[in-house]
């Protein structure tokens, strides 16, 4: 059995602050878990193949009519999905950022062309992608923001990368599964043009913004919805359990806790980053509810010995040993990183500290 | 969005008695419900990607190295994930069965050769099976007992297709779904040649057995371990949530549960089909927990104006207008489909009922 290449590994890694994955730091709403407790009366039966409730929901939530809306097992799901359904031949993909993406069109032997965010830039995102968008590409794989990074794609450039692949006929396929935690999501949205824009595809996840990973629920949004019957068409019909369709209609309703998670990362990740900072790790611009920084190669391992995961970020394609990304938590949960950080970085045993004049 | 093909959709289908899906008869285990309801505490966490708990009491339960179990979310995502993994070019399809082989066959394009499976035979599968089975072909699905009809393929026969797919280097994925609820299933699975026979795929649920199909778990055994990890490769590493993983092991320890469906099985079942056979239907010689036979065409309909939901078995191919296939459930609620198919079977203005002269 391969090896896991994602945060979240709690079952290989017991008894450790989880800082790796990246969910709301409020916990599952009880709401949420209610549903789930209620749903089990139900699960003799199949689930909707039609998620015909909590589509309504979704629509009512993002205002996209629930036509247009597609609903996974998970986001990831939808990844596998969507090429399967579509097939690619060339893809492009920005790097460092989510694995699946390539793992996705790795399953249906599709050429991935990779444009590289660079360090030097401090991983923004660069104008020099849309002379990678042709005719002869077919999709292009957009994170925003990003995961690792956290970083946004600056708002001209993102509208501009959708007019090249309108103009290429390029499916785009934008994930935002973290926007919801940005200070203003509606700011950096693309769904508004979802309907002038049929090669625009759209993932959102419940996963992290209702901290319900582990039931598994994400959707897709797009104006084609002909695309979205062909998805259909390459998956099994049942593949959103009873528990999640129930979980997600509860969940779309906690408009307060999502406000409440968003004022705490508000709160929580400058403070992190300042004294990050201050330890002498150089942290990047994270808009997201993680930061992403570069510190010494063997951080990962110090902390796990402090019961802390963080998530070691260089498997990430584009990416080598020496970048980590940790979730913004609580302010207590934070406190108790940020502490196990300082006690190996001001030791006098650390190598880092006495590299600091290195420059970064 | 496409129209349903399957049962179970009571969704569409509101305050009926579900006929139409084949799950325990018993209903959900009071221990499956309450490792969901603890499951809601767990869910903030990302799945096992490994499953490795739930692998090891599988392993326990089917005497089955848990190196060779590849779990998934339903047995129907492990045919879409062992399609895209391998990426046959040919295969043979018996039928009439489970409409997903094919669906799963045609998501990676895959060109389908069907064999009939002749109504003349009362749909017992023939010897000519094995001369389809040859260097050209890549795949081979086989549910047994089958879907719809609840016949076994005979023993002799199935070995000799074993082997025939061995010589040729066929993939032979064997669906064993329904086989715990057969009187013996030792006498009839094929689980003990998964080492001598690496071509071997065998699918089995925990949707059925344990009555749990809204929540999503089946697993697959396979010697071949390298096209079980192609299979991770080719799909989301999450896909089977944590109330499935909790509720899977949960169940297996559900032995006399199963041991009990089995004996309502054997009671119910012939008492349905001799009734079924008394009101002049034609019934066919299920094993399974589910009875099939041909009646008149508008029964389906008729059963849902008297609240019974039967599955029409008309758009399964290689079957047609007037084939059905009802659930065995609890003797009270057998009473009352086979009440409601006597009132109308045996009403004056029933035209099958003046046809019965025809011979059937």
């Amino acid at each position: 059995m391969k090896q896991h290449i994602h945060g979240g590994d709690i079952y290989r890694h017991q008894n450790v602050i989880d800082f790796s994955s990246n969910c709301n730091p409020l916990g599952t709403p009880p709401s949420v878990s209610e549903a789930i407790v209620k749903s089990a009366e139900s699960i003799k039966h199949y689930p909707d193949v039609q998620c015909q409730e909590l589509r309504c929901a979704i629509e009512a939530y993002e205002g996209i009519p629930s036509a247009q809306i597609i609903c996974g097992n998970g986001a990831a799901e939808l990844l596998f999905t969507l090429v399967l359904a579509r097939k690619p031949k060339r893809a492009l993909l920005p790097i460092p950022t989510f694995a699946e993406y390539g793992k996705a069109l790795k399953s249906v032997s599709c050429m991935i062309s990779y444009f590289r965010i660079e360090e030097k830039n401090d991983f923004i995102i660069g104008n020099e992608i849309l002379n990678q968008i042709n005719d002869e590409l077919d999709i292009l794989f957009l994170c925003n923001p990003n995961n690792p990074t956290g970083l946004l794609c600056p708002d001209d450039l993102l509208m501009e990368i959708l007019k090249a692949c309108h103009k290429h006929q390029v499916l785009f396929v934008l994930d935002e599964c973290f926007i919801d935690f940005l200070d203003c999501p509606k700011a950096h949205t693309m769904k508004l043009f979802l309907n002038d824009f049929p090669q625009l595809f759209i993932l959102k996840a419940f996963t992290k913004r209702y901290a319900m990973a582990g039931l598994r629920l994400g959707y897709g949004l797009s104006a084609n919805v002909s695309l979205l019957d062909k998805m259909r068409q390459v998956t099994q019909p049942w593949n959103v359990s009873v528990p999640a369709q129930m979980a997600g209609a509860a969940a779309l309703c906690e408009v307060e806790y999502v406000e409440a998670a968003r004022r705490l990362i508000r709160q929580e990740r400058p403070y992190m980053m300042q004294v990050l900072k201050r330890l002498g790790l150089y942290v990047y611009d994270s808009q997201a509810n993680y930061v992403f920084f570069s510190g010494p190669k063997d951080l990962f391992k110090r902390c796990l010995e402090e019961g802390i995961l963080i998530r070691d970020c260089s498997n990430y394609h584009g990416l080598s040993k020496g970048f980590f990304r940790v979730a913004v938590r609580t302010h207590q949960e934070n406190g108790l990183l940020l502490k196990a950080f300082s006690i190996f970085l001001e030791s006098p045993s650390c190598k880092w500290n006495s590299d600091l004049s290195c420059g970064k």
